[in-house]
């Protein structure tokens, strides 16, 4: 094992750990991809004198040291698009999928995808699962800047950019999952649309393979108005009693949005074991309701955050999602008191962990993890004062003060800046698609 | 006349003038404290060729150059108190109210002052209105960090910081307007704290002394659900009826939150010419409701944005207002199509100047009016792309990008730094009240 430990002084540790521990001048230090020691900062010496190991100090200047974020849903390619047709109605149809259908190939992909990450980092998120057309290319940009994926092929009932057939997706997911199955950052998985961008024969084959390969299967579910409507008058079902039917719940299973659920709903959704990504600044944009999560909380439901595709929600990172889900919770159930500010923490962070399957891994900040760390500095006018470390991430801190990110024991990001790649690169590629996209947009 | 010039190059101007005209490549000019020229940056040369002025230019690197952003209700020396007490029950009669009688003095409120106004520059706010004690406190510190400030001294029915007989801010207002009246930036105002912490005599003598001065009036009207339930029970009239019979609301009135308003004071608000500052970000957190703006607008009643004080609404800035009202008002009407970015804009530039009555002056970026400027840079990794300017603004922007900032011609922030004062000792002095306030918050 590498010799190598990094060590992280005066930061106070949010270690999001089963006793939510909060170390003020903490210390903690990773070797390799793990974390070896997480206390005070009067144990370091003793802990390292031993001189056998190379160690690298990184001062936090009195900065916030918290677990990686993790963004539970969203199409990270679609970023070219961001800021495309916002406000318009039924935009799905008349704008994102005609410009998916025009626009998007591997070359788009990958350069959103990078772009994606690269801000993913630079706003704290140190894992994201992602639903999108040619996950390879995600993949290769995810392992390249060294962010830590659950990638998603998607399944839908229509020719889609990487298939000239409908449901291509299905052998792409066999071919995706194999390739990356047993890589220390990628974690492949599949994507069935939607129920109504599905069929019974597309949904059960999507959970077979997510059951042979014991791999994520994530989807949207109860996200539209009409997906309900249609559910209830086909077979007098709700989408999610339709899928429970088809047996294609399990814990393997992430629901993104789960907006129009009802009780019965949530108790399905319990049993099988599945994790909910709530996406309330897209959701909330999108005019689409606000998914019941106080209730899924009490009923023992993993709830994590997510921010949607960025066409949808526009920006990536889960600090402003934190905010927006404590501010529009208490104001829908008439009670401030709801949701205080360490479980919003708790979803973007461990939570969001549950729902992917993988807190064991990581989502905090304890011995034997994995090293996914966010520095949140205090210097900025911003963050002071603090008598609440809570409060100060999700009320006070926006993406701009993400300091220092580390991903699997790799230093991201270090000064505001990325390190993991060439940002300057990775934006002129991005500007570049610009053109064309208005061109195809206009004609819509 | 000053013959110094300043020309912003390399921007897109975003003027928020009649016609909404945005000026890609365009070029803005302010000589003095006035705005000389705003235009296509091909008549750059001729205008200035003839020699006579002592030019500046200011490469704006392709950012968005927007009229300095106002928040139109804010109690800005609150600021010490900042993420104390979040998510509790009754906490104005628990802990605010509590812990001002014991801490607010004329230091905190200087320091607080000083901190808040720092922190609205760099957030890109050019024009902020004030509701608290010691007002000659907040004034001091605005003029001095050279804000546009409408300071309006608070009057209550109990003792408070600055006075031990009740009413003592009518007795303040008095000396303040006086001493203020002249001043280039700041705007002296008085504010009775609400119609339920008043009597007819105070809310009287404050309107007369607003008349007398034709200065502005500000008041919390119709925010808490015991103060309308108090009204309806007491006089069978809405708090917004109580205070037209009083004869108290006219064209200087600003009215903060009004939430809990039907169409009749709706009517009522209009027929009065009564500005209403929307403070959503604060209302939702408080879970105090919506308040119904769409509505208003409609009927033609000016809509600014605030953002309350920084330990209900926790960040000064109105960027992050922007998202929030039109996600929650989208959310709330089901439809996505509401306030659109542009409407959204609007609300925090010019709408806000109209709301405190001095769009004459200040609110979009034309001929002849104040240079009240803020740039936002599109360098970070969350502005791009942008395909709508307003979008971009709204959906995509944080506090973190507003790159430079004007105040009545003189530039206060540049580079994401303050020029107008020493940001470290401001912060110094902030910090050093943390043990005192601490130390009592924890005995309440």
């Amino acid at each position: 094992m590498n010799n190598k430990v990094t060590i992280f002084e005066n930061v106070t540790v949010i270690t999001m750990n089963k006793d939510k521990d909060i170390i003020e001048n903490g210390v903690v230090a990773f070797q390799g991809n793990k974390i070896i020691y997480v206390g005070n900062s009067d144990c370091k010496e003793s802990l390292f004198k031993e001189n056998k190991y190379e160690i690298e100090v990184i001062d936090g200047e009195d900065g916030i040291l918290m677990p990686g974020m993790i963004n539970c849903h969203t199409h990270a390619s679609m970023v070219p698009f961001r800021s495309l047709a916002d406000d318009c109605k039924d935009r799905l149809k008349r704008y994102l999928f005609p410009l998916e259908q025009r626009l998007v190939n591997e070359k788009l992909t990958y350069i959103g995808a990078k772009y994606a990450v690269a801000e993913m980092l630079l706003g704290g998120v140190t894992t994201f699962c992602d639903m999108y057309y040619f996950e390879d290319e995600v993949a290769k940009a995810t392992k390249e800047l060294n962010m830590r994926g659950i990638l998603c092929e998607t399944i839908v009932n229509f020719p889609s950019p990487d298939s000239k057939e409908a449901f291509g997706g299905l052998n792409y997911s066999v071919d995706f999952i194999e390739k990356w199955r047993n890589d220390a950052l990628i974690t492949p998985g599949i994507a069935p649309h939607a129920p109504y961008t599905n069929t019974d024969e597309s949904l059960k084959e999507a959970y077979n393979i997510s059951k042979k390969y014991n791999v994520p299967i994530t989807m949207h579910v109860a996200e539209m108005d009409y997906e309900l409507k249609e559910y209830v008058e086909k077979y007098n079902l709700t989408p999610v009693e339709y899928l429970n039917k088809l047996g294609v719940l399990d814990s393997n299973f992430i629901a993104a949005h789960t907006i129009l659920v009802n009780d019965d709903d949530i108790k399905i959704l319990k049993e099988n074991g599945v994790g909910v990504s709530h996406n309330i600044g897209a959701n909330a944009k999108g005019a689409k309701g606000v998914a019941p999560i106080i209730k899924m909380k009490k009923e023992g439901i993993n709830v994590g955050l997510g921010t949607d595709g960025p066409m949808s929600g526009n920006t990536l990172d889960i600090l402003t999602q934190m905010s927006q889900v404590g501010k529009v919770h208490k104001l829908f159930n008439n009670d401030r008191t709801l949701l205080p500010s360490i479980e919003l923490v708790e979803m973007g962070t461990i939570g969001g962990a549950k729902v992917l399957g993988i807190d064991k891994e990581i989502g905090s900040i304890e011995v034997g993890k994995k090293a996914d760390l966010t520095l949140i500095e205090t210097k900025s006018v911003n963050m002071q004062p603090i008598y609440d470390y809570y409060a100060a991430i999700v009320y006070s801190a926006n993406a701009g003060n993400v300091d220092l990110v580390v991903v699997d024991g790799k230093v991201v990001v270090k000064n505001k800046k990325l390190l993991s790649g060439n940002f300057l690169e990775i934006r002129k590629s991005l500007l570049n698609l610009q053109d064309k996209i208005n061109k195809v947009a206009r004609e819509l």
